[in-house]
């Protein structure tokens, strides 16, 4: 078996506070790469590009550094303070109010890439700045993969350099909400084909509960979501959603449209893992085999005889 | 292959005037019964029971006869009208407003099985008043299936008479907003567990264009719905997905699990080309080819490799 090709992550480092029906957590990690990573460390090589400030709690990620993420990346801003994010969910856990965002070192975040990541085969961009991201591109060598996460705030504000960046990536994931609000149509199928006709090879659009359509142009794919009977905290599925799926493509090769289509399904488990507990609490004491057990849960969730 | 089991069917017979952002139709066929019909009939013997006006137009039901559908049960009150309803789409097709319900003769419907009829292997119990469910049920021989539907008028009008039903019914088919009003619990997993404790044995979870969801205490399977870039009416669907639902499991038998879940695939594969045209258009001229078609179609949606 081949080794898997190895992943660099650029995105937020944060320090949550939530609260859902089910509790609330105080100060937590949080922010897209560390969501990322701690999913997909399960299959690959990680490095991480990010910056916190000197009251961040570095020993809160031993986890992540004894699955083999490499931290070289993320800058620790000594006199500065770490980027906090607090929000409290709706009663249907699909809702949210943003309580406060402060974004503190985050706010003038210029992404390093380290030397030795320079030559990353595969890039996740997760939601920043789309000016940050083309300029994490712009640093890369020629990673084999990019893949593109947004969100509304770049639909809205930046809509000219998120289509630059769409147009040099291989694999866009966005959510419903973000598919409609690019390209103006309601309809997944639709949206993703417009989508595709900008650049990417492959986009996915997430739907929280109700799972993901993979669109290529030679794909077709759908996973729903694990039914779960009690969502702890969705904070932080779509990134672990994205790190599954990354880590498995980095791990399997894409070669094959069967690679993606598994990849798919491992980025579905690892998010249904994420948000039964808070924050990266599941992630962090999850195993390669709890996630393998969710895979065959989900293959006989959606598998049928034509008869 | 043994003979499949034959299907007996009690539902409103009408004559819709639609309006969707693909168009608009006047006075086509509609009701449950007819969509349902339309759908079982692929697969094995159905009667149906409802009512109409001496203004029906007795020929559009050629269709349904040449599939073998029997009729006998049709009443024809030769004095009155027809129930008329009048709807309007939303954009999103999701959403829509009724303009007009006019009951007609079918506001002092009472169902009246034909003898040949009372022995009848499979029931299907389309939305109407619970009183006429139970009704329908009391004039029965024994039939072995009892499959049962709804809607939130009789979840708010009739609660105690509905949760009679239920408690006599084998496989409830409800929607996400039914199964939430009737049980409180927005996690259709959760609503659905708790409605097996009313008596099914299995509860299906419609979800429109996100699929279903089959909850029994041995099975759970999810089927997507097909991805469609165009709807042009989504009026009938969910009659058309119980049709094909109960035509599969009438044809397969009831032994085994792979029945259910094939059943399942089939009811959406049938709803799929039901949405794609007014009324029961598509499904008139539909073939059993294109059915199996479409159920390899979402075989190939879902599936994928563990590796």
């Amino acid at each position: 078996m081949a080794k898997p090709l190895d992943i660099l992550v650029v995105g937020s480092t944060a320090l949550d506070s939530v609260e859902t029906g089910a509790g609330a957590v105080n100060e937590v990690l949080g922010g897209s790469a560390f969501y990322f990573s701690a999913a997909a460390s399960f299959f690959a090589p990680v490095g991480l590009v990010g910056v916190v400030g000197g009251d961040f709690p570095l020993e809160e990620l031993d986890f992540l550094e004894r699955r083999g993420v490499d931290l070289e990346g993320l800058e620790v801003v000594s006199g500065g303070k770490t980027f906090r994010w607090g929000g409290k969910y709706h009663a249907n856990m699909n809702d949210r109010d943003t309580l406060f965002t402060h974004l503190n070192v985050f706010e003038d975040f210029q992404p390093r890439i380290p030397e030795t990541r320079r030559n990353s085969r595969m890039l996740f961009l997760a939601n920043i700045q789309p000016r940050l991201q083309l300029d994490v591109l712009n640093q890369m060598r020629e990673p084999e993969v990019v893949v593109t996460d947004t969100m509304n705030l770049w639909i809205r504000t930046a809509p000219e350099e998120l289509r630059q960046v769409i147009a040099r990536t291989d694999i866009l994931i966005v959510n419903d909400e973000e598919s409609e609000m690019i390209t103006g149509l309601r309809n997944h199928l639709a949206a993703a084909r417009s989508l595709l006709r900008v650049g990417p090879g492959v986009v996915i659009v997430k739907k929280g509960e109700h799972g993901a359509l993979m669109v290529g142009r030679r794909v077709l794919f759908h996973a729903p979501a694990m039914p779960l009977e009690e969502v702890v905290d969705p904070t932080g599925a779509g990134d672990t959603f994205a790190g599954g799926f990354v880590g498995s493509l980095a791990l399997d090769g894409l070669s094959d449209e069967d690679s993606l289509r598994r990849a798919v399904v491992r980025g579905t488990a690892l998010a249904s893992f994420c948000v039964q507990d808070f924050s990266v609490s599941r992630l962090a004491r999850l195993t390669r085999g709890e996630i393998d057990g969710r895979v065959k849960a989900l293959r006989e969730l959606t598998e049928f005889g034509t008869g």
